[in-house]
């Protein structure tokens, strides 16, 4: 048991602002205690049921500062495992503030963010990354990113790193079995099943450790950058996007425009459009891409939306351009999409790009929005759907960051067969990976750890 | 029962943004019936206890959306008095507006500003001065804003208005009594008595209209203006003020510096700085107070803090400024605070203080935090702490509107007692108070009243 947890915590855990109700949770050995000091009925809080709700005046001396629904749970049947009480009063700033204050007056600390959860984790509800996934689900703003974090707290990837981990254990049995004979001066004969063994295991830490590119940029939401000449219909296109979104539903107060305004949702992906506004082709070729700065930006994105205006520029121009493009960017690991814009104004399509065939083009009217569905369609085509589907995705960079780490310890392994280390030193590498696996699922932590996962959740939870 | 509440409403009832809790209301007929179908349990939700909290899995087809803990209440034992139920989920903008979703899609609609407690009103769970204590609860950012909410909400206000109302019912059955037998043209002794209970109902009724004008600067909180030559400190000061604001907890985070840059508390009570930035006392006398529009801001204000520069000043010029000041402002009805500054750079006080005498003078110093206290203790005596412990004090715009009215209408009795008008003439009026005080109770409604007092709630409640 963690010394942090012997004292009681407080803190508003709803939204920040004026709301209808707010609900301010007090968790820890004093909970009761300390909240039953702001109620006027503490004999009848006393005797409350623990789940039931039930109405409460809360009281400073002899003042009412609110009517408030009061609710009590018994350790370990709550979310944290300790005894908890969740107070719902009238959302003012003023009532959330002077509950809190009540709170603190008597006993009770302010919660660090995340701090719930942690106790969660640390009274054994939760596993780590369970945990993590509590704060990617609070975050989540799309379909999938939402998934993931359901998948996650429902411990899917847990079980995998989970089987990963026994596995390792077995091979290092197999070793120490080894190892236990080694006096005796005897290679198994089975030093073949151990690398088979290494093997199987080393294809599924890469496995997982590529699924991180899939699963950040689908937690994140894919970068997207529109590049093209000034006046080629950038705007009117990521407007026909935006306005069309219908994954936001607009009619529900809160949705702001500043959160929408980079993001769209197509069939539950989250895409994310990076600012390119010192973008520009000029008819210079030299200068065709000067600014560093959005080369960068492209740099960033995993798709190109290329626009071209086909009513009013050469072949040529186009050839020179493209050209220009292939030479200046990574295009195997970008997609890159020629929208060709302002067919509105051509009677028939320039018979040139049929040459082109080798791309993808989308020739539309972002003016009179007509085919703008199908670069919804070839965005959404990128991504691998069946791979959407594995429940196990990798999306926390903790988790990448410590996998990438497994990797080299694999390697080393495999070295180490190679040039016939001792059986000693090959388990020291084993151990390290059983270590790294266990910081993953928590069941090694360090304060650092504690604090690098449970720093970046909000208040309250 | 009002048509209007046949159907299901729901809503997001904690304030708008990503927190690690929200809260999702459903109140009406269908309530139990539609919030099941997100339920993957739906046998345990039918089965489970009203008032009992229980954790549920949020489905939408075989999807989980959300881990959640869910709540009914069952009518009429509810905020609404209809069945409710009350789902708290992970506070995401996406899993509130999804939840939202499928409540809509199950037949629920999304509840309009103030709906929840305007069922409540209509199924008699409470009066209408107590609905729009509500509001006011929710919006109260001081102690004694908060104070005057509570008092309205726990009914103190409607009584007084009941009280009112059976006086007017008896003064009515007297006037009723004498009609009756006006066949007999028989004027009955006791029209003194008549009189004397008229006399005393206008009394109560310009007590409580009267009430109003610090009701509500006590809601609203109480406007101050600064005013002074430029560089005379004003800006100093007013941080000063600012800075020391005990009143606002400052280490609760989502207390943002907008909300108290212009408000604060000195005992529970809120001050309100009106903004005088085009405010300058200029040495050319006709230009001292040029602009129009600053002399509405002073009109605005109920206390002018007039700050000047004693170090750099002669007294001259502060007469004639006071003189000038005297002539434009209505000191009758504003209260002067004169702010001699810049004490620090004097080593004794000007001798010419003493005439003054008759004014509020304050010596401080701005930069060096000398004094600003006596300013706060002169604020607050302002306000007549007696008055404030007054809990049927009128804080509310609509309640003033009628109390005029009812005013009217009593002059037009008193008058008509005068004129020796019949008494079925006098008895209209009467009917027409009677109507007029039911307003404010919300015995008498109509869609008017009722859009009126519920357009100004939150969503959600």
């Amino acid at each position: 048991m963690n010394m942090k947890i012997l004292d009681t915590i407080c803190s508003i855990s709803t939204a920040q602002g004026v709301g209808a109700i707010a609900i301010i949770r007090v968790s820890g050995k004093e909970a009761f205690e300390i909240s039953r000091k702001l109620l006027k009925e503490q004999e009848m809080f006393i005797n409350c049921a623990p789940n039931f709700v039930k109405r409460f005046d809360i009281y400073e001396e002899k003042t009412v500062i609110d009517q408030a629904v009061v609710v009590k749970f018994v350790a370990p049947n709550s979310y944290t495992g300790e005894d908890v009480v969740e107070i719902s009063c009238h959302g003012s700033k003023y009532i959330q503030q002077k509950i809190l204050e009540l709170l603190l007056q008597n006993g009770a600390r302010l919660a660090k963010p995340g701090e719930f959860t942690m106790r969660a984790f640390l009274n054994g509800k939760l596993d780590l990354p369970q945990a993590e996934a509590i704060a990617d689900l609070i975050d989540s703003q799309s379909e999938v990113a939402h998934k993931l974090a359901i998948n996650q707290l429902k411990g899917n990837f847990s079980q995998r790193i989970k089987n990963l981990r026994s596995q390792f254990v077995e091979l290092a049995a197999l070793l120490e079995l080894e190892l236990d004979f080694s006096e005796e001066n005897v290679e198994f004969a089975d030093r073949n099943q151990l690398l088979q063994l290494l093997k199987t295991l080393k294809e599924e830490v890469i496995k997982i450790t590529e699924s991180f590119k899939l699963g950040n940029v689908l937690k994140k939401g894919i970068p997207v950058a529109i590049i093209g000449k000034p006046n080629v219909g950038k705007s009117t296109l990521l407007n026909g996007l935006l306005k069309d979104d219908r994954a936001i539903v607009s009619h529900i107060p809160g949705t702001t425009r500043d959160t929408v305004e980079d993001n769209f949702n197509i069939n539950g992906i989250n895409f994310r459009f990076i600012d390119t506004a010192g973008i520009r082709l000029t008819d210079d070729e030299i200068e065709m891409f000067g600014i560093e700065r959005t080369f960068k930006a492209i740099d960033n994105a995993e798709i190109i939306l290329y626009m071209i205006d086909v009513a009013n520029t050469s072949v040529d121009e186009f050839e020179k351009e493209l050209l220009f493009l292939e030479n200046e960017i990574d295009f195997i690991h970008k997609k890159l999409i020629i929208v060709a814009n302002k067919i509105d104004e051509l009677n028939e399509l320039p018979k040139y790009f049929t040459e082109w065939e080798d791309y993808d083009i989308i020739f539309i009217s972002a003016k009179r929005n007509v085919n703008i569905d199908d670069i919804r369609e070839l965005l959404t085509q990128h991504i691998d759907q069946k791979k959407i589907t594995d429940n196990t995705l990798l999306t926390n960079a903790r988790h990448y960051d410590i996998m990438l780490k497994i990797g080299e310890e694999i390697d080393k392994i495999e070295q180490g067969f190679a040039q016939k280390l001792t059986t000693d030193l090959i388990v020291i590498y084993i151990n390290s990976i059983l270590s790294l696996l266990g910081e993953i699922t928590g069941e090694i932590t360090t304060d650092e750890i504690l604090d690098n996962v449970f720093g970046r959740f909000c208040i309250g939870k």
